[in-house]
């Protein structure tokens, strides 16, 4: 691996190329973005050199699209006519299986590695970028194969975890698509609920964790839950059914069962010897 | 107020008494518990001396109970006969409609004040007594009246409340009791859905925070939800409901307005500016 490009030298973007040069990678690294991305990114020593789409997909080992999932699926299709025969595409978006099918579409088999950096930050841009974001965290890639990409993802720091695109768009819909909802669901129901803003200083630690979640933008998020609607339709309708099910069970003080499930899932969420 | 008769010194009633303590208090502090507590907090030295509950309700000022719901319930009726002309009996029961019925029927009116210090740990017992267990934090009253107990819950650093037992079990149900539920829904809920070990590894911080609730012992939570099922299941219809609704607009990507409303409630918790 002698060129990455990276096209969308945003924070997730510009963290990869930082890491890598961080973990010893000495060859090219080239942005394509925005000329503002660009100028901002060459200043801060962030790439080597600028390209257009198409001089990237034509010449460098690795392609990285680090967009938005929307763009990310028109990228893969603007690029296709330039790639060539070497090059690997891989991408960081939030959800995989329309990207996927995209890639499947537009790209030579073998030549798509869909992935899915599971590292983030409140503030967003290159100038948040940072070296050390995927250390320690999870990187999901939807196929088994062996390249330098791969490699240099370990060398990273992150934790490669393979799964098929459809298995990750169901499994993330319940670690992540779900629990953002239910914190603006619960953000929602408390005020439409309470009365006055005095009866504000009854709520805790509690609720605050609860509803942290509730301040995301929903422009990160518009995507995400579109190109997922199907798995999350299904974790939310199980949600659901659990609490008609607490409902149920609260008059009779029968929520014994539930409360242990649920401390359950959170012990084997923190104690990684559980992970097997 | 120059004698304090704690029934129950536990983990909040034992933290009240360093608290008086370490604000001036210079009366007496008696201790109502079993002779295990009673040794143990006359060790540490946070009680006087041990009285009987008949002793506490005839020659206190004020007697605090700090035990669980349905054992103030109880200890309101056991204490009644003895009851003195000028003691002011209070507590720090997590709902406060049945509590204050109970007291309705059994108490003078003007000798009940219900309580609920909101404030708490995960360790419990006197051996988990902490004097600035209640400093900042908010201690509801039932009643807005004038008594030295109520000047003693400010010096201690508590910011008093006051609701009626209907208001501020209608806003617990939302404030805390509907967080805790919706912890155990999303922990089942994601634990039923993860079909394998290794997919727990996708899960992220925000999974971590919005489940960490989930902990919570439902030995706990049992007297709270069975003695607050009317407040706690109106909480709930009006979660699930939203949650529908999410459901519904999911596919068309029109969730913009939830996630307002939702940041919303978060920004007014965090910011006490806006408490007016």
């Amino acid at each position: 691996m002698k060129t990455v490009a990276i096209a969308g030298v945003g924070l997730i973007g510009g963290s990869f190329a930082l890491a890598l040069r961080q973990a010893g990678f000495t060859g090219v690294i080239a942005g394509v973005s925005s000329p503002r991305t660009i100028a901002e990114a060459l200043s801060h020593g962030i790439i080597d050199c600028e390209m257009t789409l198409a001089e990237a997909a034509g010449s460098a080992d690795v392609v990285f699209l680090a967009q938005p999932i929307g763009r990310i699926v028109s990228l893969i299709e603007e690029l296709a006519p330039f790639l060539g025969p070497s090059t690997l595409v891989t991408d960081a978006g939030s959800t995989k299986s329309l990207i996927c099918a995209a890639a499947s579409k537009f790209l030579p088999a073998g030549q798509f590695l869909g992935g899915h950096p599971m590292a983030g930050k409140e503030s967003r841009g290159v100038s948040s970028a940072d070296g050390g974001l995927f250390r320690g965290r999870t990187w999901v890639l939807t196929g088994a194969v062996s390249h330098p990409f791969v490699d240099w993802v370990r060398k990273i720091g992150s934790h490669v975890l393979v799964m098929g695109p459809e298995e990750h768009d169901r499994v993330v819909a319940l670690t992540s698509h779900l629990p953002q909802l239910v914190a603006t669901a619960l953000g929602c129901t408390v005020g439409a609920g309470l009365e006055r803003d005095e009866q504000l200083r009854a709520g805790g630690p509690g609720l605050i964790d609860m509803t942290r979640l509730a301040l995301s933008p929903y422009d990160i998020w518009s995507d995400i839950l579109v190109t997922n609607s199907g798995a999350v339709d299904t974790a939310l309708t199980a949600l659901i059914e659990r609490l008609e099910g607490i409902r149920m069970r609260l008059r009779d003080g029968e929520l014994r069962g539930d409360f242990e499930e649920g401390a359950r899932l959170r012990r084997r969420l923190v104690n990684p010897v559980e992970l097997g």
